[in-house]
């Protein structure tokens, strides 16, 4: 049954980022959207901002696991804001939130995330980011939700 | 702006709980629901599995926040699933994700949320529940979600 | 083996004390020392600066668990600095990594840590603070030591 | 003042390990106690359990910051146990502990630890680790040591 639940993938990426970094994201959040899926990010601006822009543009849900305790400080497409307080703990949860993890660009902090869902054996796809063993090397958002989404080995 | 926002409350009570907890519970989650709310909860059994019932039953938006990193130990009615993995630390997440807290019955878990609630100067109330300095005891569903959303002094 | 271990009693309390429980904080402090125990707490001032304290004049251990990310908030009596980053959701670590827990005044802060070592099985005994069932009121911090470390049912 | 303060540094590595890898580690250990630095770790098996070993040796003091709730995880040369019950959600809390880190070994759990605190500006260095830009790759536990304690640029 289970008929409730709604699939989510984890996006990561800076929370400031190029323009290039925010169409790649935003075309990401589209294509989850309508794969069906929903967003969990950090739910703070640059990759963060976009992508959950995209997947309001079809429909689709969107969850941002803040670091802080205020809910202000959540980008304006996050429909769903938990405010953790946990400060980058956090990232843990986001990294573990998703059924695979793509990551936009990013620094330090993104690594972060990146690395902790290889060790729980994720999916883990990355445009323009990190080059780390185990992680796919997407060519374009289209393909990297396909891997991530177990369409592609 | 941020039209995209959807306002939760926070529900909490225990993983077991009584034919009568679970129909306070799931009227609760019906009224939260009518009056626009999602709700957001640690996801279990008992007062939490019957709020999600309530709130599907309308039409709203259920978010469960797990102490474990298994998203399958959710009810069946949660729709966002954050497998936490951080045990009953999880509780202050739950305590602070929504505009108030309401509680019904539960133990020792369910009061470290009260507490914390009240700590950072939420909206606590309870049905069936600790009776704690800070908290407003309801006679009803309607009275604690009146009260929660602030409609009631 | 495990010659090296170093048992700890969780002492919490509130940041800001009457001078009466910072005298009762510090005298818990010298007696748990003297029995060879260290004490774990929140790291901050009132309640956890007079354990701390008293704990130093006899020779033991303190370890202090903030809620910030920056150790310059522990008092001058704190040994061990662990700057969680967490905010409060740092309790659930101070009422866990004693052998037991004692309360010394406190308000919503203090009842959430209580209530979950409460709900972990925790000895949890209390001098002038909340009223719940499950906590052993002290006379005096001699007899709250005596309870926690097992020596009175 | 606050000269009871033990200052720390972060030793972080796989809960298994290579005898080379182990032999880095408690030399690692002996070296920071001699110092007069204390050592935090994850507390378990491995680069952790030898480099608290070493620092045993010299009379330092170590401290394990477990992922579960059950002190007995704890590798024998852990003095200060503190279950956090947080899963892997603890790195965090390692990396933040110390003044810098020092990472032996490892796979992705360490990586994540390092990734965090090069995002908090700590020092970084590494003995047969990942190779990321911006952490100092040693030459042994001395080069090691030397540069986390800020001796070396």
């Amino acid at each position: 049954m289970k008929h409730f639940r709604i699939p989510l993938v984890s996006v990561i990426g800076g929370a400031e980022c190029t323009p290039a970094e925010a169409a790649l994201a935003e075309e990401t959040g589209r294509l989850l959207a309508q794969n069906g899926y929903g967003v969990v990010c950090g739910g703070r601006g640059g990759v963060m901002a976009a992508v959950c822009k995209g997947v309001n543009q079809m429909g689709g849900v969107t969850v941002g696991l803040l670091p802080g305790d205020d809910g202000g400080e959540a980008n304006d497409w996050v429909q769903i804001v938990i405010p953790t307080g946990l400060g980058e703990a956090r990232n843990a949860l986001v990294a573990r939130a998703g059924v695979g993890v793509i990551a936009i660009g990013g620094g330090y902090g993104t690594l972060s995330e990146m690395a902790l869902a290889l060790k729980w054996g994720r999916r883990v796809t990355g445009l323009q980011t990190w080059d780390i063993e185990g992680v796919y090397r997407a060519s374009d958002p289209a393909d990297a939700v396909r891997f991530v989404l177990g369409e592609k080995k």
